[in-house]
């Protein structure tokens, strides 16, 4: 097979697909060399909607002379079925793990389509909601007093990746995370506030080389005092001092995804 | 085994375990009545940190009666020997799709871990925090003449749900989402601005019951008008009311996850 062609990917689900393309995308990029075209197609939970997609599947094979790769996640045996008989190359993810899973867990799985990402427990997902709402009403530390009810609060200059981390470990772990971006004041002082160092043992602070820094801040104010190299080297020089004299843990948000940042912090509290 | 008795379920991973979470609690869900205890172990990229949770599992095993269940993404051959005949039911996703994967795809793969959430591709990283800024500046619709640099945009009443999905579609399928809350003045003038319906093919109207609304509402502004089932009611059937006028593409939020509301938006683009 060419390298340089490409071939069509499908993630599939009852639900929302969201599993299905995690972990197909997951197993997809260990192959650097090669080109997908990524075909996303939830929400197939009658029998109809399966054939309909099984014959898209039989009428791309035939187009392509190669046979679409499918990622899916399907509970219903019948809709699965219909799939996996299809002109594909099927991975398949509860098949391949279920019956060995049975086992180990002593229970019968219960069929049911869309429970991981669904609003199967409104309670549940009502207070995931909430941190997301706390995310962005504490973001940008207006309101010091309220980092008591924070679970973690991220820390470090404007533009060093706070608000996207934050963000995030609301939206996929609802974990309530605060923000405190270092003032003006702060430089001026030349050191952090005591309300916010009172809650020490939740703070994360995040650096970010000056350089990178610089080239994020020049596409929101550009040719500004706020982005010249000279004043992101003085401020992150200046972080870096206070994050050490408090003795604080410190990420690096140069190196790190956003995900990656949220996975450090999960795993530290 | 007795239903009652909980399981310790580990998500291990060379890198964030973000993939590993998500299609272990994706098996797990089917088990509705099971207890698991979840311990989350990103980042074991070495032998030696390998051997340190090889033990604890040993450790664990041994204290609870039943080897622990380890969902894992790993792409380190000798990393993932250790963790594999440690004393637990491992599920591991790479061993058990690759080698057939590899036969369709017809290439080796790169055997790299953190392709898939880490900063591989500075660009695209650097695009991706650029979609959740935009998210977040264009909350609220503040700024009705942005809207055109928009991949979507979220109407709705307020607190309908807008914004946690307009940052799920930035954060998790790095589309730009902007957001525009029914004000007062259209309620007032009976219909929804100009600008706004010139990207008629672009809007997603979201509704929410009534009943919902107001119990969101109150948590927010107690006893308030704004919270009142009678503010709430005639909101609700005004926003519908614009909606059917304008044949808006409409989905309901009171039954819908932001999951499945970004799926169901990213389908239909």
């Amino acid at each position: 097979m060419a390298e340089s062609v490409s071939r069509t990917v499908y993630f599939v689900s009852e639900s929302t697909g969201i599993t299905a393309e995690a972990y197909g995308l997951s197993l997809l990029s260990q192959f650097a060399d090669a080109r997908f075209v990524k075909r996303y197609t939830p929400f197939i939970n009658t029998r109809e909607k399966a054939q309909a997609l099984a014959n898209e599947l039989a009428h791309r094979a035939e187009a392509e002379g190669e046979k679409p790769i499918v990622f899916a996640t399907m509970v219903d045996e019948e809709i699965n079925a219909v799939i996996k008989h299809a002109e594909c190359h099927y991975f398949e993810l509860f098949e391949r793990f279920m019956p060995e899973l049975v086992e180990v867990v002593g229970q019968a799985p219960s069929h049911k389509s869309g429970v991981s990402h669904g609003v199967t427990n409104l309670e549940n997902y009502e207070a995931r909601i909430e941190t997301i709402n706390y995310a962005l009403s504490n973001d940008d530390g207006m309101r010091l007093n309220k980092f008591h009810k924070a679970d973690v609060i991220l820390i470090g200059v404007s533009r060093s990746g706070k608000t996207p981390t934050c963000l995030y470990l609301a939206l996929h772990f609802g974990m309530r995370a605060a923000n405190y971006p270092i003032t003006e004041e702060d430089f001026e002082k030349g050191d952090l506030p005591d309300e916010l160092l009172e809650h020490k043992q939740k703070i994360f602070a995040l650096t970010i080389e000056p350089e990178r820094l610089a080239a994020i801040r020049e596409l929101r104010r550009p040719d500004s005092d706020y982005a010249s190299l000279r004043r992101c080297y003085k401020e992150c020089q200046m972080a870096q001092d206070m994050f050490h004299r408090h003795s604080l843990t410190v990420l690096d948000s140069t190196t790190h995804s956003i995900e990656e940042l949220a996975s450090l912090i999960k795993k530290s509290l």
